[in-house]
């Protein structure tokens, strides 16, 4: 197996190098080992690749990061830039029961970007992939005067049902895999001009999407499921509206972990509304019938519960419509 | 069936309507009958999309569009810029012989957009998609400072193999079906401030791929194929990079269509550079065994020679190696 560390990164700025020359440093980068793996039938330098999908159908997503709104380039090293653009989409997949297969990815970037940024982004790509044993079989690159990567990834369902946000019925329990709140307050940290605590920056710079959990969910039967990326009650909100019932969430079962004790303490801030409204992490939401086990990893933390109003169909917490902010959106 | 065309348009800009609201609108334009196609098994809504793959086997392929880069609003329409975009991605899904299922699209645009904007450049989307007979299943928006499209293809290879660059034999027959320097004539025409011959304008704002012949070539044995997007010397320069032969291009073989030579002794080019090195019109180029018979629509252009430098093999012209400015690149 190669060490694509090894590899030598040209100097200079993708001026220097070219579009051609780009494409070659990032093809070193991301071949790997793993893009011999059995789901790749033809990897990155033809018009297309080709993905093997043994199952009948693939499972898609895409997502656009763009500086300066998604990340920033002084707040998080390329690495981890990467590491996050790949989660985002690797956590959609999860969140349909999938085991994610392929990713491409679409960079456009300015003239003036160092070829040792592009390629260290490419090795983060590559090595959240990796962590689900998924390969980066193909992409483009263009010249911009704004930073930005979209990456789609596939999936294959291997012959299970796709546990989408319509499934919930009313009864079912509603629980959570993974950090919640984590990424918000290491914005919170970063914002404020501070690097600690350590914890929540990384949580922010590099979420650690519990992948493994969107397939076990499936496979204990859970109805309706997302990944929490706008925040949980926004999240859940779309599983309430999609399957035309209540969600009650229950605040005493939220843990709230040290570190986000400490900086809301430090900021005055409750530390419930990263919880309930903090995107970025990408846990994953479902919900089960009462008489499932739960996977390993889930937290009951509420119930779907019925509505008057199908259109209307909310989320509360303790009974109490959510008036708080209620997670991210654009153009807000 | 309903007529998206019919729908309202909301007004006012993407910051007055916010993510859900443009998500809401896009969808809407967005949903054909033909999304209720046997590939499309869970559309747009969810974490993911789910596409139907009969064969086993997905080609996939990304492109993104940037503004100022790819496309000027100021010199195109929504609608057409919608079309080009999703034709960029639908003809490399031609050139591996493959019959394109669906799309995914994010979009990144500044606040100040026009919502009509935004809902027309999907109507754009959609109908170059419908002409291949595939959806657009799924998407992502988000708030940028420049706008950009970028659009991610599936396609079905039907049990063929796929058509790569990598096949062409020393003898092969190199043979082109779609227009080629048209749009980079039309270019030229919008570079200047101008808006006529209109024939070329519209090959720019709205290409016109042979989709069709891109599984024509597959049937008849083509041995490598790709897409021309950034000029015929260009795209075959990859072809006889990766299968290891020269190309050699009779100049010809060559028609020059009249709105071409017209504009071209106006501005006192050689209507022949566009030809060979415009780019952004979606031809395809494709070689052939020697004995093959051409699809409908191929025009023989050239042959694929032996090279003493494998690392080294070239595209000529008239047997002269091809010393003109070489198809578009970006960071040059």
């Amino acid at each position: 197996m190669s060490d694509p560390a090894a590899k030598s990164i040209p100097k200079g700025t993708l001026a220097d190098i070219g579009e051609f020359g780009l494409i070659d440093a990032l093809r070193e980068r991301l071949t790997t080992a793993d893009a011999e793996s059995r789901d790749v039938l033809l990897g990155p330098g033809d018009d297309a690749a080709v993905v093997a999908v043994a199952s009948g159908s693939v499972v898609i997503t895409t997502d656009v990061l763009v500086q300066g709104v998604h990340f920033r380039t002084d707040w998080a090293p390329a690495y981890d830039i990467g590491r996050r653009a790949a989660a985002a989409s690797l956590a959609d997949i999860a969140a349909m029961g999938a085991r994610a297969t392929a990713l491409v990815v679409a960079l456009a970037a300015p003239a003036d970007v160092e070829v040792a940024w592009a390629t260290k982004m490419a090795d983060g790509l590559r090595d959240e992939a990796a962590q689900v044993g998924a390969s980066v079989v193909g992409g483009d690159v263009a010249r911009s005067r704004e930073l930005s990567i979209c990456v789609t990834a596939l999936g294959d369902l291997e012959g299970r049902m796709p546990v989408t946000r319509s499934g919930a019925q009313v009864g079912d329990v509603v629980a959570v895999c993974g950090r919640l709140g984590w990424a918000e307050a290491g914005l919170a940290v970063l914002s404020r001009g501070f690097g600690s605590p350590r914890a929540l920056v990384d949580a922010y710079r590099r979420p650690d999407p519990p992948y493994a959990a969107g397939i076990a969910a499936a496979v204990a039967g859970a109805t309706a499921m997302c990944d929490v990326s706008d925040g949980l009650v926004a999240d859940v909100g779309h599983i309430a509206a999609e399957s035309a019932v209540g969600i009650d969430l229950r605040s005493a079962a939220f843990d709230v972990p040290e570190p986000l004790q400490a900086v809301a303490a430090a900021y005055g801030t409750n530390p419930l509304e990263w919880i309930l409204a903090g995107g970025h992490d990408h846990a994953m939401v479902a919900t089960f019938p009462p008489t499932a086990d739960l996977p390993d990893g889930f937290v009951a933390v509420g119930e779907a519960v019925p509505v008057e109003d199908a259109a209307n169909a909310r989320v509360s917490v303790d009974g109490e419509l959510w008036e708080q902010p209620g997670g991210h959106a654009h153009y807000r």
